[in-house]
């Protein structure tokens, strides 16, 4: 544990950030602009704590790419897969859910696992200290008194940024991965979506150009959220958004759209667009976020992927869902090869193994071997 | 984890199951008769899913028990430990268990570290995707998609098999164990019960030509079920079945040991038949089950064994108990040599190593060392 | 497993205890004298089973302290680490958490991991067999047939000793560490404190003669319990303990320091004596234990540590907290060169590693390297 800190003080010359950052509060570095806080949350060119999808470039999604499929072609072999094992054994992680989650927290779980670091949970709020008062900087700092890297995922939107501001003010900064928090991002479920989207398009050009539909809650979808933003590292891309007026892709997401030069088309409709689209992401209602029983007036059959709507879909396109999944897509739809979403799941465990390689900055190791 | 569906399809050539099981839903199949489902959820003449004892044979019991002495053995020097530990290290193990248990929890979590099998559990269906309304079958399919085996123990009858009929239905079958589903069956707790019986009969001719007495909540109690069923492998053997009138054996299992010529005596005497027992197996009562407080007129000073029931045991008879009791067997008794249940709980543990490397193929590995 | 059992027999040639206390009951047990309840936790002059802090000499602080520099020194190589993390990965822990806990719970299981020792855990009795209605002994000696050592945190005074005796009177003895039971004591905080007293004294001849402060809730704070009965083991101490009068330290404890030869001063009073305090212990009000409210008095501005108070703290003199804190100490404090109550969380995680090589014996491997 000793070792990151010096490392990051080696590389660094001395503290981590600089002083301005430093003597910022909370509540004024929220009010910073996104490509400000890009940059604190980076270190030497690259990404340090994973908590917004913006932070992305093309060259490291490009980067993450090419490290998921060698260490997916590595881990074939026992043997391959016995020295990932033994790569970051002596690295521990930190698991901090204290939101339900089985998906994301076993991906990641077992991500550690192929990589050799040691992981434990806090799983609830009621078994830590946080219920004998303690504030959240405090809880925060001791965890990484602990531990190399926390991942973590919260009901509250902004805690994982908050997380690595705190830590970035101590000196002891380690990284910090949002698995999601609140309402607002689910970075690494986009990275496993762009890594989907690409492989599956590597025999007609990559993710390039293609027309990516998203259907459902996409007003409250933390998922389509992320994934919207990656899709701007790409190029002529278009973006159909299907959603019932009330569950509107946010402005600031569509404005960020516009400004990066996607053609953007937000619709009610759903079937009639079902032809042009080279990928259906679809989603579910998040109503565990209703505050006046919005989704009761959803139109359930209208948004819903059945026999009757794979007709409308092109033979070469794909069907996606970041699951779980409620009624969008019947399960008769799983055996039909354009549904992709159970490699969703398998590529969301490499994602995350790739995005630990990248972290602890062992990409080289692994293209060595 | 990609390396098991290869194997399984390179062994089968193709998809794991008969296309004609495949086609059909679970109401179906559950109506099957026993020895057709066996067939399901085996695979080249071996068990795949460990879901109820009538699945194993005398030759896979015996098998079993020969592991598990030889595990036991190079356990015994830390060089075996270690080589032990060694063994799985790239496989990964979910524990899903949504019905509380100590016990059979750790026991297959210290299985598996002995074993360097990897875990990762979901103890509460309340932290997991169910909650956000996700079906079981999805919930199941994802975790296959992380793990090399699912260890699972639920509330619900017939929830283990179904997880297993539902993942032989996909593209990539893992083993699931049954660690109690239910009040059906425990098959786990009777391989250790068997191991324990031959280990302790092995100077007088193993378990062949015994009497086991059964006694308490049989009604109920699933670890008896799962004996009864085991049993029927030896020969010549008496079973005595003392309980209440309320919680007798259910006829379905009684049939059962009478087509396998076990010669069978169901009474509500206990300390009758006390001096005929080669083994004394207690349970407690099941009273979670209650449905009308069926427990309270249950006669607890009758069915117990304290100092005064000892001198109606053989002296070289065992007395056995799947644990926890309550009442059943009074704790001075833990000090006979006849009691046993100590030993049962610590190869409790070697049961399930076995069983791992059985399902895991290791058998000629663990023999030739 | 197997093999501690063999070596502690084989080191007292036959069974652990002797035959007279064996023999003892539980309520007769705790009326022994502590020196005699210390007796029974030793085995070959060594501390056995880790309960409270009088079963800690002089000596053995000392190697304690030998030990955490040396495994803090190895740890900072790469190969260091891995060798660390090889030394006991054949052994397994219990961690039995069923009061809430963060630090604690995590600084042993990263201890634990720093070490190779895999750990499960049961952190609520809800999911345990004790709703089952089995009894705490049995739920113990459950464990013990699966681990090789327990850390237990519990509500209820006294349970780890009662774990320990328990096990004590079975065959199969494991050792128990206590990390915090009730309000009586916290000895492995206590140790880590020590530690971290003695470090930061390094230059100026460690502990001895020197004067320690400690202040807020000393009645129900189970680490200033624990804390002074180690502090005996020093020379020419003085302790100052400032409290309000309804939480003055118990008399069992400052009579003890008395005996002791430790010079003593109890007050009311707080700013008036911080600048004779070479370290000034903080605490928090365990108002979890109130039973009338009682903490709703407590003056929480006298008792404090602000930038005001730093004025009256001495340049050599540090401040320490068990954390969690929530009023005592600023978090403007933090970045004084004096507050080390972050360091202390730091080596929690390194005393407990200390703390378990002594338990396992392997100090001399660890000072031969």
């Amino acid at each position: 544990m000793v070792n990151i800190k010096k490392k990051l003080r080696g590389i660094n010359g001395g503290s981590m950030f600089s002083q301005k950052l430093r003597n910022l509060d909370w509540k004024k570095f929220q009010a910073l602009p996104t490509h400000k806080r890009k940059e604190y949350f980076a270190k030497d060119g690259r990404i340090f704590d994973v908590l917004f999808s913006q932070q992305f470039s093309r060259a490291t999604l490009d980067l993450l790419y090419r490290i998921i499929n060698k260490v997916r072609h590595i881990h074939k072999t026992k043997d391959g897969a016995k020295w990932l094992s033994s790569l970051l054994s002596t690295k521990k992680a930190m698991l901090y859910f204290t939101q339900p989650s089985t998906r994301t927290y076993l991906s990641f779980v077992t991500a550690c696992q192929t990589l050799g670091i040691q992981t434990a949970d806090v799983r609830s709020s009621q078994t830590s200290s946080e219920m004998k008062g303690e504030t959240f900087e405090d809880t925060i700092q001791t965890f990484s008194s602990y531990f190399d890297v926390i991942i973590m995922r919260n009901p509250h939107e902004g805690h994982a940024e908050k997380a690595s501001f705190v830590l970035n003010n101590t000196l002891r900064p380690i990284p910090i991965i949002n698995a999601g928090s609140g309402k607002d991002q689910h970075p690494t479920q986009a990275l496993l979506d762009i890594y989907t989207l690409q492989k599956s398009f590597s025999d007609v050009g990559g993710l390039d150009n293609k027309t990516i539909m998203m259907v459902g809650d996409l007003k409250r979808g933390r998922t389509v959220h992320s994934l919207s933003y990656l899709l701007t590292n790409y190029n002529k891309m278009k973006i159909i958004l299907s959603s019932p007026e009330q569950f509107r892709m946010g402005t600031e997401i569509t404005e960020f759209l516009k400004i990066n030069n996607i053609e953007l088309l937000e619709t009610t409709e759903f079937k009639k667009f079902l032809p042009d689209a080279d990928a259906v992401y679809m989603t579910r209602i998040q109503d565990e976020h209703d505050t006046n029983n919005e989704s009761s007036s959803y139109d359930k059959k209208k948004y819903t992927i059945d026999q009757e709507a794979l007709k409308d879909i092109k033979p070469t396109s794909f069907i996606l869902h970041p699951l779980p999944r409620i009624f969008e897509i019947k399960r008769e739809v799983d055996k039909d090869p354009r549904a992709i979403y159970w490699r969703q799941v398998r590529n969301g465990m490499w994602a995350r193994v790739a995005l630990l390689i990248y972290l602890f900055r062992l990409e080289e190791k692994i293209f060595d071997r």
